[in-house]
């Protein structure tokens, strides 16, 4: 009989996590990118790779998209093609951080035809997402100063405000905007949405259909980033998550290699406050694998988030909660860990043998040769990578 | 001829930075609390101490009382007392957490007897400021877990609000409630309000009469906290200014001493968004004297806050609005520096001289004998500390 | 068959972690001090206590002494109390932080007689070790400064230097000096051994009886411990450990409790580089049980770091050399998470129980009655904590 | 009369701060790279680009090459270019984290034909010094590994000081190595040298002309870097400075533009401890312009340095000892700040003039019309970046 009840089993049966497309072409720091032999060349190669990872873990249904990154000229096409491969397309992922024009800002730039420039690429999201029948918009803002006095923080943070409603009012009934935070990066002094209060204030003042995104990897040192995600569903505001793992700063590592104790702590705050499976909360990824292989980096990835969330699926509430209201410290933190320390992997892989899965996916991708085969098919063109 | 243009000058003349009596007792850390000659044995002999900052400053016109620490039998008496000494009694800081049954949380505990208590305490706190014509009721919450699982986070964060609305709902028309956000300390895992978007999103929740208190000792390592400045003042919900400085943690030094640019960013936002010598903004400090002289401590404090305030009026606003416009970050920066740069001590001698104060506030007290004074005659009794 | 090799389980069977008398006592923050019943007046109870913890464990035979919390007329007595109790005594901690005198350093302090005084409490400590057979003398140095300015600090690193060569001189020759860095705290600006560079810095510069004392909780955020772990078995300079976990600050929680993967990886390099039941280098912990039981609180320690000692030493070495020779990064993140993600605690039930032990030793300390037989017993007297 | 002495001017007068080329190309972040007009396509340009700072401001004699960035066919005409220019070549940097071979490490790779390449290339770099008569050759050593398990610590630690050995036996009499450390970046799990202790092992192992290099922006948030510079100076093993400034993580700011006190106290220990003009301290920028003009930002720099320089040298040594064997921290602390809030900049800009100088060299620069020319005459070609 498996660790995992018939009820867990159903809860992870449902589990999602969207593939970001990036996270198969290559990526690096400012220092270098090194590439890797069959990296895709082109957004079809892209969500080929992806479907890969859902074929051997069946976690994995959506893939997120990123503008301009992902143009194609029939996302009517694409569409079909990621159906083919089985995955269908989510997320559109908005960017004015790479034009020459948004130096100095871009929606809250002190200019208005620049303003206006980021506004229209938003609402041509807005038209992609239209094409694809995606329902989220993700803007992650990469804007900010770096030096104290370059810019008017408060100005910006109007300018922000107005720039947001008016890519909000083109918002579909039933899609969403998704405004993500960042403590710092690419900027040095000031983000213009650092933290999640200030996400929180922007969309509330938005309306119903703007939430909260929360990057794992977008926080200060120390903070309890589980903590913020009690809050955000409390408050109605988790859109989504973008999951990644971090040492210092924004790492983008794979989620859950970093402190694997945090993810699990997260997870069992998603499942505390109703966030598991729940539509309005969407389980996202967004990493670099810069030196190690893309789909099988994904597969470990998605399988972390699994692997996590059945553990903290496995926390004994009831006994938690009487070890809280005694104030009996040892017992509560014992039954915490109690589940964390609990070897999930043998249920899990016998649940998707169960399901006709291979029960290692890593090994079942690796003897599959795809990874050979892209190396030696995909010859000439210019792999992608975070700029094109 | 100043360097401070009359309208600077008019504006430095309004500012008050309200005094902590807790300062002018004994602190230190929870390895050792060293004590000084002549620290007060009572909330009297703290006024007299806390009347000499104003007396050499004319900056530190009222004190801020801890209950219990402070408590007397007549407010009433403390009152005139203060009075007589030329200040007068400011923001009441309540402290629930001192005693025994709040070692597992006061205003979220998970037994309602003990929220109780708690709640009453801060009723008692509301009449002593109908005693003492106080208008803020100061609430840090020292409370959290130590273990993950300790704690169900979410029902504590939803017991808090009950219990900040049956507080809120007993303040006079004029009375406020501010609230302190605070990383971590004394809990080491979590903190029930840990950042500045939780403390926002409760007061929200309360009403107009609820305000943030920021401290500026209370963050994460890095965060830029004059862009949470702009925010709460963009925001409305800017109450209260906790000012030290710190290296590490909640070190509690003297404001300015750690990173004086800091304070100066700060006091420019202040200024950009409204905040100066705007009565819905108190200026206050927290800090712990441990190894230096408390009286000129806070001497050099409320000091340290005006010449930082002097300097942030300097920035030549449109000169910095016209870099700002056209991109040019060096020359923004470059006005931002001159007035950081530029030394503002001589106009302010100058010009406490003008109001009849000694130039060198910090030289006149010391020539004073007030403190040799305080040292023989305060012989016998207990000093004062956290404790009492 | 165990999932333990018997290699392994001999490796485990050695393993002795040192506890610290004071985790017996009361300790707190700089708020409040929370005491529980059943706590120890006397080293005599705090050592009875520390016995409880080896006698379920088998893991705990030693005791380290605070001088002068644990000063008594006849250390021989305390020697036989404690060998009656199953326990020895071990390292010796000397205290040059709750004197008046040494409000502005000891060892480095400018005045040449309170340097005096406090390489004599060095010494005088010496002589306790002579008395009770300790090995090693640990000194953690909390000097240092809160204000830019306040102290020169290139004049106390020399100082430092003399003070300490003054102590080595008067060590046995089978004892041993450690010196324990900290990156802050009780200090606020700077501190005078902050950095395990330093401590080798000096040690090195002692002789080879001198060795450095990494405390698990005494870094900057972000810090890799365990790289610094493999730099000092390198260098030939571990002298031992402080173990214990935190979150922010120097937090001096249950070991293992905040981050367990950290706490895997720095015993994976204690056993890569020959630390692991080498002599030369000494587990201890040092941890304050602020909010819960005592004894357990210890017990449980332990016990984790029993427990992620047995799941470092399942990585399967050739393995992991392989793939890392290899470049495959997957395949070496793989090797070394599928032994922090086994769980080892059947087994060690399983082996506790052949060597007589219970298999769940917190819930064998819980049945005991010992907690309330203390509770009960140990009335009146004043509670052990920091200051006696 | 000028504030600063006689002796204070003779000391600045010798000052001298070594540019480092890369400065004047394109930089920027992982996610883009904004260029600007003007900016050199070669070396050429480079150097001369650096000759207009030294012009403004008599600071900056030497100019820094990186390699293979700045390979040309002939150093001995870069040489005389230089000279040609005013300026002279300084420290070779070399690069070793840009070849697809160093992906996963170079002087630590697992595989002896790659660290054989590394090394060759440092010798490659010396036959440079050797034609170009630098002095230094600074390492940063870009290895690490991003996931824990994935690369042995103590081999390569190893396997470096056995590179490092090979380089260092082929320096000249006059020649030296200096081993910069760094935090993090690029690997995200483990840095080889990440801490002046791991640097001030290795070079300690090496011998003499082998120093530790501290960039102030490598160090984890919090850490006191003045005591670092303290301590190295003290251990006689401070080779260089890499001075910028930094927010969050590895900014690359202008130095003195994120805290500017922290610059002061870093030149206050440099003077204290003999390290200002002294020729074994190299004073070097290491910057990146992401965002704001190259000249100009490199003179602020200078300016930077030379101006708390001079703040520093104001401190008044005796006072300072006085107050701080008085253990009178006020009065320490106010010796101390009274030198970092005088306002040097106008008798540095008499002196400037005294010497036949602009009094303002930002103002001068900007109206010589040379960053118009540039940008008008260096049109095609492909701008000089990390790349090139």
């Amino acid at each position: 009989m498996s660790i995992l009840s018939t009820e867990n089993l159903a809860a992870l049966e449902q589990q999602g996590i969207e593939l970001p497309s990036w996270a198969f072409g290559n990526s690096g720091t400012r220092f270098k990118v090194f590439g890797t032999p069959g990296t895709p060349r082109d957004p079809w190669e892209k969500i080929a790779d992806a479907a890969q990872v859902n074929a051997y873990t069946a976690l994995a249904p959506t893939v997120a998209l990123h503008i301009p990154w992902d143009l194609v000229d029939s996302f009517d096409d694409l569409r079909k093609h990621a159906e083919d491969h089985g995955v269908t397309l989510g997320t559109i992922n908005s960017n004015t951080f790479q034009d020459d024009d948004y130096k100095f800002g871009a929606l809250t730039h002190e200019d208005a035809a620049i303003r206006q420039k980021a506004i229209d690429h938003h609402l041509a999201c807005i038209d992609v997402m239209d094409a694809t029948g995606s329902r989220d918009l993700k803007i992650w803002l990469a804007e900010g100063s770096n030096y104290p006095g370059q810019a008017d923080l408060r100005g910006r943070q109007d300018r922000l405000q107005e720039s947001l409603q008016k890519i909000y009012d083109r918002l579909g009934d039933d899609q969403r905007l998704v405004l993500e935070y960042k403590f710092f990066e690419p900027a040095f002094y000031h983000t213009d949405v650092p933290d999640w209060g200030t996400s929180y204030a922007q969309v509330s003042a938005l309306g119903d259909k703007a939430m909260v995104c929360l990057d794992t990897g977008h926080h200060a040192p120390g903070t309890n980033i589980e903590f913020i995600v009690m809050q955000l569903l409390r408050l109605g505001k988790l859109g989504s998550f973008d999951f990644n793992s971090r040492f210092y700063a924004d790492d983008d590592l794979i989620v859950g290699a970093a402190d694997p104790f945090q993810l699990f702590r997260i997870l069992f705050e998603v499942i505390r406050g109703g966030g598991l499976n729940n539509p309005d909360v969407a389980f996202m990824l967004d990493q670099c694998h810069n030196v190690e292989d893309k789909i099988p980096g994904q597969i470990r990835s998605v399988l972390n988030v699994q692997e996590m969330t059945a553990r903290a699926l496995l926390v004994d509430r009831d006994a938690l909660t009487a070890a809280q209201k005694s104030g009996d410290v040892l017992a509560a933190n014992a039954v915490f860990m109690d589940a964390f320390y609990t070897d999930v992997r043998p249920a899990l892989a016998e649940w998707r043998e169960s399901r006709g899965l291979a029960g290692d996916p890593m090994a079942a991708y690796a003897a599959s040769g795809y990874q050979q085969k892209i190396a030696t098919d995909r010859v000439g063109g210019v792999q992608a990578g975070w700029g094109a």
